[in-house]
């Protein structure tokens, strides 16, 4: 198949273990898709070479050159400058003040556009996931930690420090548990993988007995999503009251989210929400729906993330094509 | 002095007790007031005609006909529907499904905007008071209640019920204290008047020894700003530990508000902020600061209203101004 002649954009998604680009057209399907690992730790030169060595090798599974790329979206964890296309600094990846946008702008000869990693995955689920023809959308993604993003008006919100959007971090427990941010009462102290672990490891250390200790062998770090899934199975109860725990409190958030902003669409992704959606989100509803005005709750959908793994290069994508129709 | 050939606008401030009316040139000034008895529990078309009347009124003292009024902007309790111009219904006014613009457009034969009080009240703030030139501003009114304000973007957001900006009734201690909306946990079960007092009298009623029961005489609605002032004059202890707590939880609640939305500017007003910003604006930054980010808390002033009670009035105006441009 030629892709000569159609319009498409590259979307990519920086982590701090790997970089993923994909070649992407208007309706969001993938023509060719990339992978590299990112070396995290290298200097951050490097780093900035294997983005663009992965833009380049994409463009080429596509059989385009890169004068054919209409833009490249780019997601990265922050705090970044989303208008000026630099990384400040992140906690996983040696980059900081790293000039991201304009460098590869000057590489690749295509115009280049950055943002926030979770704000470029909600903005993949209002273009082509969950939140289709919606207008104000808010993206929460439960996973190692929080992140949050928050689309109003059909674009990612930034705010004044053009970083507004750190819904891990939003307080729904005044001076309540210790959250990695230094702070207490987190969103993310409640619902993330993180202060779930560390709750079960605590049980179980104190002679609690959990399916998931078998499971992972005894190391925590191996307590995936599907080993959550396995346990509840299993009707394994410490499994079970962190989840339930972990959705009461996403719920809670929700609440307090809709009474502020009443957004239509509310959408829940991460590795936990996405295997088992059906155990999660009436949890969720149900507390959010504690938390709000009813009028607030009338209007909003909330719903789990539909794109899964792609989100990233697609909502990447979504924003090249989105600031580049913007000029 | 003659108003003739001056562009202006009336600003309407409609409460449970009383309907103010300002006659208001685009820089702010106020040129002509009127005020009149809302008569609150009287059937809802004598209620709109008292309205009708008041605007007729202010335009006669500012010696104009109202086909020289370029447009009328109304703040109303809500929830209400910003665009029909429609009250949908009010606690403390016999208002259920009032469309309070259209009525007033037909019979005043000029342009008329409605919107929810405290929006109003932010958006007066954001154009003629303490938030003069910003974008993002949110606007906080601590009082029998606790109101709130979003604006994004140079203008008022009201989401996808029309209702957005319910600040008092964010959670910000996941199943805490009882509020008066039904709910649990909200800044309004915190930090309105109606909180304090309520934890006042309880420990008063406990034996607790305070100044305050002998301002009021022990008639806790006469519990006003003034008498707190007094009593915090004298340092009184049961006062000013309760003015602390509502201002520790209001820091808390702007510094989620930050994290989520990262806005220029926080607006803190009500009756009590402005008898004593000095002591409480200190204590909602502190914990502002401990409650959000360090990029968010930098990019944010946090401040006192400075309109008072012609917030009311010069909001509408410029609700009437910004609207009536928008055409």
């Amino acid at each position: 198949m030629s892709n000569a002649g159609k319009e498409v954009v590259l979307g990519v998604d920086l982590g701090g273990t790997k970089i993923l680009a994909a070649v992407v057209d208007r309706e969001g399907n993938i023509i060719a898709r990339n992978k590299k690992k990112t070396k995290a730790q290298r200097e951050s030169g490097e780093i900035l070479e294997r983005i663009e060595t992965c833009c380049r090798e994409a463009a080429d599974a596509a059989g385009l050159p890169l004068n054919e790329i209409t833009a490249v979206g780019i997601g990265s964890p922050g705090p970044l400058d989303p208008i000026q296309g630099v990384v400040l600094e992140t906690p996983n990846l040696n980059l900081s003040n790293a000039p991201i946008a304009p460098f590869l702008n000057e590489k690749l000869g295509v115009p280049v556009f950055l943002d926030n990693d979770v704000n470029v995955g909600t903005f993949g689920e209002f273009t082509y996931g969950a939140g289709k023809g919606k207008k104000h959308l808010i993206g929460i993604f439960l996973g190692t930690g929080v992140g949050g993003g928050v689309i109003l008006d059909g674009k990612p919100f930034h705010g004044a420090s053009l970083n507004a959007g750190e819904l891990g971090h939003m307080k729904i427990m005044a001076y309540g548990a210790k959250c990695g941010c230094g702070q207490r009462g987190c969103l993310e102290a409640y619902a993330s993988k993180t202060a779930m672990i560390a709750r079960i490891q605590k049980r179980v250390s104190k002679g609690k007995i959990s399916l998931l200790t078998e499971i992972t062998g005894g190391d925590w770090t191996k307590l995936t999503s599907s080993a959550f899934v396995k346990a509840l199975e299993a009707n394994d109860k410490i499994a079970s009251r962190e989840i339930q725990r972990a959705a009461k409190f996403t719920g809670v958030a929700v609440g307090a989210l809709l009474n502020i902003l009443s957004p239509e669409m509310v959408v829940i992704g991460g590795g936990l929400v996405e295997a088992m959606p059906d155990e999660i989100m009436p949890i969720i509803r149900r507390h959010a729906e504690m938390n709000c005005f009813p009028i607030m709750y009338q209007k909003a959908e909330i719903v789990p993330a539909a794109l899964g793994d792609d989100a990233g290069v697609l909502g990447a994508a979504a924003i090249a094509w989105k600031r580049s129709a913007e000029g």
